[in-house]
């Protein structure tokens, strides 16, 4: 690489989101740092996929950390609460479902921010999403802009005048399908990645979660045939 | 207690300045929520401080999360680096020490705001203060308006218009003096609390790193007597 290469964190899911997100960074020639997180999610299948994801496009290191975002409750994704299933079109868009996590966003950034602090960049990725975000308050414009300002206001480099945090979330305004498009372009294998929140032991998709539901659609609606495998077969 | 009475959530380390802040939340009829973090410290002393006075303040429920700060490293406070002793007055005004912990205040905010959300709490206490601050970032008032703006627009009761999210910092223009005289005022025991960032084997203070000598420094200023127990005796 040349010596203009910069850092970048990016937050990595294994999801369809986060995989394209890592694409675009790479894409735009960043050293990628990648961040995963074990909170206490129902299933460990997500963080495989995540591994895979950081091994396929050579990060320079890929980062776990256990947090324990269970222990203070609140969302069908770390215990407590049932993951819905088979929800229409008007309730994804409408209602904020029992799968959100409180203020997830706001700790995986901040967690963000401190290891780009320690390594010098001054680049965060996410794959915020405000179109198919089934309905997540942490998934708007207004609130990354908001989250970018305080950044720039938290570190020992906005004291010292050095560097200017930027949080980049390159997917804001797409559909899924959207996504998944560009993901092709970029030459993403989608059979990597994961998305659904209930799986069953061997880790295939239940098919009927919201995540399974928005990301089936955009596999259709882009025209990408889906590589998922589903644990009742093929939808 | 009456049924106006409101949650809050208080970040509390056990030491001076957030145990001075719940006794401040207390006073202001709160009902408490303190939450305290297993970060990588060198130590456990701070948490043993930070449990004593919880349960001096009756708090409905004392939370101790583990988060692996440790991971991410770039701190004296979760090793790899030594911890500075004796530095002066000057040093301490001027630079930002190797204590720093990239993004804490951030990422303990986050979770506070986490556990707030799913408390139904609006109001979030910390002990920052920009005075006898060590010099460190995330604790301006500039940092602290921006969280709040940012945690505004971060959760679910902020997409559904019902509540406004409050970062309460009633220590932040205060010194160190001020603050344990109003601490005192309010029946606050100091001999409950740590501060030393290099405790020895029995927790006692070190005396010479930079959060006891502030400590001390704001006792003397204070004309309290320092109930302090040092390694090497009174200085």
């Amino acid at each position: 690489m040349s010596e203009t290469t910069s850092k970048a964190v990016v937050l990595c899911s294994g999801g369809i989101d986060s995989t394209t997100v890592m694409a675009i960074a790479v894409a735009e020639g960043y050293d990628i740092y990648s961040l995963s997180f074990r909170y206490g999610q129902r299933h460990e299948v997500e963080l495989g996929a995540a591994r895979r994801v950081s091994k396929v496009f050579k990060v320079v290191r890929h980062l776990i950390l256990d947090i324990s975002l269970g222990t203070i409750g609140g969302s069908a994704l770390t215990g407590g609460m049932d993951v819905p299933k088979g929800r229409d079109a008007h309730q994804l868009d409408q209602e904020i479902p029992p799968t959100y996590v409180p203020a997830r966003n706001t700790i995986f950034l901040s967690y963000g921010l401190a290891w780009a602090e320690v390594l010098g960049a001054a680049d965060i990725f996410i794959g915020a999403n405000a179109v198919d975000y089934s309905g997540y308050p942490d998934c708007r414009p207004e609130y990354i802009a908001a989250y970018e300002a305080m950044a720039n206001l938290a570190t020992k480099a906005s004291v010292e005048g050095q560097c200017t945090m930027r949080i980049h979330t390159p997917l804001i305004d797409l559909t899924k399908a959207d996504i998944i498009r560009k993901g092709v372009a970029l030459g993403v294998d989608y059979s990597l990645t994961h998305s659904c929140y209930d799986p069953d032991p061997d880790g295939r998709a239940c098919g009927g979660c919201d995540s399974c539901l928005l990301r089936r659609k955009g596999f259709v609606e882009a025209g990408v045939p889906d590589p998922t495998l589903y644990a009742g077969g093929a939808p």
